[in-house]
């Protein structure tokens, strides 16, 4: 915001608003300089208001459909995977007018939060082949949909793990940080677990050093990857997830463990803002070339 | 927001920066378009950079000061009642340069929440004299500088009743109410309890009906009294805090418990901004003659 | 349990095992030393073991079934009300051994959390004809089948109101209190509000005063009503719902507002033990002839 | 408790009842059939009844005192562990009835969780020298006595690591796994986290495999290692932290991740239970030899 006043306004779609996610688009978006909601999808609730639907979004005068129906310029679908690349497909195929690429898959909230906190030190080359990624998440990353099993009395008042090296983004999280350098793909062991709490992921990183590393130099080398990035900060402290409640900020802190040298590197994000929404709105403003931080630049809230 | 652009930055002073509702309107005002903080107090973290001691503020380049040393237009004071009153004794008497009134004392959380769910029926005077305010807080109404009685173990996972028909905030909704309508002074019950949440507070107040009334007919009251108001909303069902989580809104429902001839009106909202912060920033808004909305203009954080 | 040695163990089954009141049977029946179950039902689960589909019971060695399939002496209906009384018809019919009255039912839990603080006021003739109970209930009280609406995320942080004016435990409350005293029908206006933790009711319940009374005359009323009582105490400060989490114990506390001529009272207990499967087993040891406390008298989970 | 009858009854004396760990021993030793509190000290609270500073704790019949001033044949000291030592040197010295070992320490509460997490693999010789303990633990395992940083507003939604491989329990941790096998001393890299919940811990544990491992070599293993302990159950899916909620259980869940091969093992219980008092008095059984499950068998509190 703080300056910045577009002289053009995008005209946006959200398939499947009614999602967590695609709310989530619908809140950060009512303040963005350059983009306005024209069309908002959702089975479930086609025909209501979007405001009856979801009262936090009263201010919106919009009702659901069941498919995009104006003329958009850009689409956001917060489907699944799967169900997600059969309904953008219509878009990609018509004359778009933005420039560049025209598709982005913005990465889940696991793989962000945990290629956010070790990507530095794996491009730096100071860590060996093996990673352990144990990840917290608060409950909505679970969708808005799930039935039983995450009720109120039942996940209050508990941790549990699921999925143990078995989750469907392990590839995703060995795939990317492999990228960052030569040599053979990286092992990952990646365990999340469900806290309670409505949002945040935690994700703490454990890879045995190739090398005798200082933490002075570790941090030399976090500050210099992340200088130029707008939404990564690397923290003196262990950062709380509480500090990017609601905002598009991901905390990194790097620790060496120097007894048994090994790199705990900590990531934290929200899951719905920096994991989801917020992520696929700041890669909306780099495809149209705008400031990068457009709409996205306001504190957590807190406490 | 959307569409104001100020072309005047008023220079804003906060003291206690460190209590909630001082970091609350430090978290607020970095998206105000005509407001700017350029000092903020706090005794015991004075000489710090406000984004150490909060991370959620990194973005501010400010230091902590003991006392207000810059030159600035509007202060707001977050200290205690009495003692606000003489921190802000030298900015009254020095020359100001906004019109009209030059100090609002903005109600307290619970005045604010149950005041607005029952001046409509008060002020259309189809209530008696007597008033029974049931209020639920959220903890962060106890403020950040608490001690022992607040800690999470002992919070969660509880609720229980205070200062039984004995708070301090009692007279205030008393007067308030009563100065609405010309008849002896209303006799105001009123409980707080502390709810395991954060934020939120929800007033059920219920008033004796003085005459037959239909819901159709409060309906209607309720929804002329709000009709100008941009920050209370009048809803068809019960609201929920969540839905003015980090917001300015309030919710307002008045049921007709026809039976037995008693009205029930709920009002929510968030106790650290339309209960404090946000209010504030409001008030220097009119007081400053610019949009009533500037700044405050954003949908709740939900879920 | 201290010093009470049965010499007889009666057979028990549990009709409805899976849902909350269901469980929390078996949960304290395990330390009952006159009773052990040796048959539990459940629709959705039968053929599972016990300890499969719920581990904190693991201990049980016992298979859900669809029906009681053993002979037992007393049985526990945990179904709701309508299905309830056709569950537990064939049990009346047939030959009991058990003495005297061969059926009771347990009231709600806001009932028998409103009834136990307002009783003594009313039996004492200190308190009119109005009555406001505005209670707080944990999320447990919704059941375990209840299906959207109550997700961890969504009911996270929120506190909101229910059938205000119009919950099925209105007339149950109103016929009590009412029984207790000659005189018309109490009003009672009776709002239920749902707040973010597992277990737990708080009520707290508003009369006009019929007459002047001292606070000193209201406790030596409370006091003496509940002299005799092992699961209900009077206290002397607001009582916190945690103070009774898990046990049987009810929490009263009454408090006049002198200025405007109001009794406030208020009581807490834990929804699932007092409010419902310990209720049963306190009437199950009353029908039996046994210690009122077996299997009961244990203190509260704190913190 | 199930057919146990105590002949005698010991006396007991708890040394800082006014902690967690001190208050859990007297709401587990209520139900215990041969044990007996007789003294209960705690400096701040001395001279109240016990059940007016912990209103759980009212069945008590005693005051807390400065020292322990009755005749005991147990003591349980609940203070920090350099303090304890020297309140309970008196009791060492003086003549005492109980036979065999007469000073127990229990472990704290995160060594409790990650060792019983990983002996059996350790044990079995299927690991290697390096270990990763990820711990979540609830925000009771910081003390009653704690000041600011634990208070609801902040902690509540959040997570955070401290003391990155930098706690106390490090040592502990390392010590008595390493003791378990010969070679050298296992390298263990430890991150406690607080997530919030008042009670419970969930420690993951990581060990890459020192041989090709089948899952069910590891559950044979596990199973067998586990077969004669009542307080530790090796669960078939990953275990909950809330299906030990308020209880003595540990839970234990080994799962091979063979892609990587590394051995994941799961541990979760109380802390305030298993990880403190309730493993105090299953000590105080075993050294008096009486049952080790006396006053210690009895479900988890869910939900």
């Amino acid at each position: 915001m703080h300056g910045y006043n577009s002289v053009v306004t995008y005209r946006v779609g959200i398939i499947n608003v009614t999602g967590y996610a695609g709310m989530e688009s619908a809140r950060l978006l009512w303040n963005h300089p350059a983009a306005r909601i024209v069309a908002a999808t959702g089975r479930s609730l086609a025909g209501k208001r979007l405001g009856d639907a979801f009262p936090h979004l009263a201010s919106y005068d919009l009702e659901i459909t069941p498919e995009i129906d104006a003329d958009v310029d850009v689409v956001f679908s917060a489907l699944p995977t799967a169900e997600s690349a059969a309904a953008c497909e219509p878009f990609i195929r018509s004359d778009r007018k933005i420039a560049g690429a025209s598709l982005v898959a913005t990465p889940g909230c696991y793989p962000a939060t945990s290629i956010l906190a070790l990507a530095p030190a794996v491009d730096a080359g100071i860590v060996g082949d093996m990673a352990i990624v144990d990840a917290k998440s608060g409950i909505s990353g679970a969708g808005r949909g799930t039935g039983g099993g995450f009720g109120y009395s039942e996940v209050n008042e508990d941790v549990s793990a699921y999925k143990i090296a078995n989750h469907n983004h392990q590839p995703e999280i060995t795939q990317e940080l492999s990228a960052l350098r030569e040599g053979p793909r990286l092992r990952v062991t990646f365990v999340p677990h469900l806290v309670p709490m409505t949002r945040g992921i935690h994700s703490t990183c454990y890879m045995p050093l190739a090398r005798q590393v200082s933490q002075s130099e570790v941090d030399a080398i976090y500050a210099d990857f992340y200088r130029q990035s707008p939404f990564t900060r690397v923290t003196a402290v262990p950062p709380h997830t509480k500090h990017t409640l609601g905002n598009n900020m991901c905390l990194v802190y790097p620790k060496v463990d120097e007894r048994n040298g090994m790199l705990v590197a900590v990531g934290v994000l929200d899951n719905l803002v920096k994991g989801a929404a917020g992520q696929a709105i700041e890669n909306m403003n780099l495809m149209l070339g705008i400031d990068q931080k457009a709409g996205l630049d306001f504190p957590a809230l807190y406490p």
